[in-house]
């Protein structure tokens, strides 16, 4: 086998008060990436379609991660690399992480799997950090390991992966605005109250709880965050409203994606991430402002070779 | 049954990095009660041994929440209350949840047991506010479930019961000096920085995860606090030296149990609880601090009719 093409998922990070520690991976949206062994030795983006991206390796989210694995293993072949992009960059849903797992993965496959996901995450780190200038994996674990993955520490890197209940959809909307990572960034506080965090870990302690135990109920009491989307949701527009009208539609859940402007709606079944759907699509429509909207049941495979 | 002789176990609140939210039962040390119902009404107190404690029922933590509980049922008859005190007050391993915990639980099985333990706790934070000042549930909770409890909420009170593996133990030392409220209160950050905090909530998240997949490598690796330990244990004497000694003889954590000044250790097996135990001994051996020590099995029953 010379040639791999596969599936690289979007992924939401941030999970409410799972804040820069919980994700967890899509199935509706995606991007397409072809890898192809070859003689020559190195690294070539050979195509890339979707977006405007760099071709140049050295500039590219999915060539610094390649090129992290391939200067470790040093193997005695190159690899072309093909992108079909349709995660849309600057959305916060882990377009970038998409670009440097997809990358790693196909080499790995193609040389037998010499590494571990655990491993291949770190690779994909260093792509994350040429799109976001820190390194970090609470995008490209769910990615690669599929399903909801809590990010312990990254040094060591250590993930786990939570399990999570069969019937659980997610609801994305991505208005198109911008917002500057310098912005996201400098909006939060760099010192919180102790009683608001006391309150953020009962929280992701009992959403843990939740997808450990199936119940919906407890999933639906502990997606909350004091912390950080009072800040960020500024950033958003019309999102206090987008977050009533999916509760209102009996969502279990609704915060920023990433550090948006993609705004995440958790909902048991299809249906009600259907009706959650509508009702912040009714919310969007009235502004102007365009957008996409996603239904995606949780993905628990991660990416995978079509 | 007019008559009824109970259990109540000592437990540990402030679990590292579940601070405030997560505490555990133990099996080897905790009060004896007696309950009687009779036909005087009203609730009296009739006999204490093991420690000084005060008899007049508005003044006692069993009393008080005893009285919650009374004036909300109006029960056609009276109860008398013998306490057996074994647990010290201020030890830190939740004496006046034992005591408060005690009372209604004892009650509620006289009258056939209308209140559940949720209820049964909310009449106990009565007493342990009278002991502390505020209402908190950390300790009772663990008390009446037994195992490892979750306090999600306090209003509305939520309690979430959080399994652990067969084969945990806990080494406790409990060095005999009083460490006052108000300072193990005022030596509290009001504020963290946002980055200690996602840590906070990384490891405890962790921690959740690791009771439920019987993980004691991480829930070894997740028996931290880098928030309140580093103000609180500078009340301890010779905090640290047990600490390293504990860890040192294969303790997974070992932190403050509640605010002090006994110390917990969690440990695999009895084995390694006795050895933890030794090793605690020989630093304070030598520090001429009179202590206690007790190994104990965590207790997943919970407070019990004897």
């Amino acid at each position: 086998m010379n040639e791999i093409k596969i599936f690289s998922p979007a992924t939401v990070a941030n999970v409410a008060c799972g804040y820069d520690v919980l994700g967890f991976c899509l199935d509706a949206v995606g991007d397409e990436m072809l890898i192809r062994k070859v003689d020559k030795k190195g690294i070539l983006i050979t195509k890339i379609e979707g977006f405007e991206l760099p071709f140049k390796t050295e500039l590219n989210v999915a060539g610094v991660s390649a090129l992290a694995m391939y200067e470790k293993l040093q193997p005695d072949c190159g690899f072309e690399i093909e992108i079909y992009k349709n995660i849309k960059p600057g959305s916060g849903i882990g377009s970038s992480a998409a670009s440097a797992v997809g990358s790693v993965f196909g080499m790995n496959a193609l040389l037998g799997s010499p590494y571990n996901k655990t491993e291949l995450t770190q690779f994909a780190m260093k792509g994350e950090a040429l799109a976001s200038k820190c390194e970090h994996a609470d995008n490209l674990a769910p990615a690669l390991f599929g399903g909801f993955t809590l990010v312990k520490s990254l040094s060591p890197l250590e993930i786990l992966e939570i399990p999570s209940p069969d019937n659980l959809y997610a609801t994305i909307i991505h208005p198109q605005i911008e917002i500057k990572t310098a912005d996201s960034r400098a909006i939060l506080p760099k010192e919180v109250k102790l009683q608001e965090a006391i309150v953020q870990w009962a929280n992701f302690g009992s959403l843990i709880h939740s997808l450990h135990t199936n119940n919906y109920q407890l999933m639906k009491r502990s997606l909350h965050d004091a912390i950080i989307e009072p800040h960020r949701s500024k950033l958003i527009p019309f999102y206090k409203e987008v977050k009533q009208a999916a509760l209102n539609a009996g969502a279990l859940g609704t915060n920023i994606s990433g550090s948006g402007p993609s705004i995440f709606s958790l909902c048991k079944g299809i249906e009600i991430a259907t009706m959650v759907s509508d009702a912040i699509k009714k919310v969007y429509l009235s502004t102007g402002i365009k957008f996409d909207i996603h239904i995606s049941k949780i993905n628990i495979e991660g990416i995978k070779v079509l």
